[in-house]
């Protein structure tokens, strides 16, 4: 049974999930960065998914890219499984900025992450319960 | 008409082509790091790629991903569109161990590219030719 792991408890915000995928909100207030993790359990990358979740996991981040980039007016989008030190499948969905705290360079380990205020947080949930959480139908069974 | 940037071309070697995509290979021997380009003019983002596109993108990076992490025996796969430097559309694929140069960081930043001998270059090109670009033949047309 998928279990969260638990670095990535500590580290998110849930925002919603399916039976198919968990949207996770980074606790980071500096980027409008989201982890979507396919509930298979055991794996620890993308190329172990089977084809049909493969296909069906593609459509579906690339539908929560579009739909970041719109409801963030972002200027460039990061997409990325790393998971050199969280080894559960997760997968970065990040709208940059140009002028945001890391750029040009990739987030990760730039600076120190943002504790987000109350007002923030309600703010960036309220948009990707709007935007994104509705892309969680598609391609269901 | 699709053009390969002029700064993909300098950072890379060229390992091979189909109508739909360009390998390269990095010009950093710390990792096997390859990039592919789906050969679509004006694209800087993944989710721009149109559904069949996208599908069948997605479909190769995996069979990529898998080639790699076998012909090269690597702990962990690193898959990646960022693209805050380079605008045009790449997606990097890099094989890494847990004793590489940048472990467990993500590789962007960390220290500087080592040139490649010509035989560790012919070694990592020949492992490339065997195992990832008989997978160009795949989803064509």
């Amino acid at each position: 049974m998928f279990q969260l792991h638990p670095q990535l408890q500590q580290d998110t915000y849930p925002v919603s999930e399916s039976d198919f995928v968990a949207i996770l909100l980074a606790k980071d207030a500096r980027f409008p960065w989201v982890i979507l993790v396919p509930k298979v359990s055991g794996l620890t990358e993308l190329h172990q998914l089977p084809e049909d979740a493969l296909i069906r996991f593609s459509r579906l981040s690339a539908a929560v890219s579009q739909a970041m980039m719109h409801a963030f007016a972002g200027d460039k989008f990061n997409v990325a499984a790393l998971g050199n030190q969280v080894p559960q499948l997760h997968v970065h969905h990040i709208v940059r900025y140009r002028d945001d705290a890391a750029w040009p360079k990739p987030i990760w380990g730039e600076g120190s992450a943002q504790t987000y205020t109350d007002a923030a947080l309600e703010d960036r949930l309220s948009l990707l319960e709007r935007h994104v959480v509705p892309l969680l139908a598609m391609g269901g069974d």
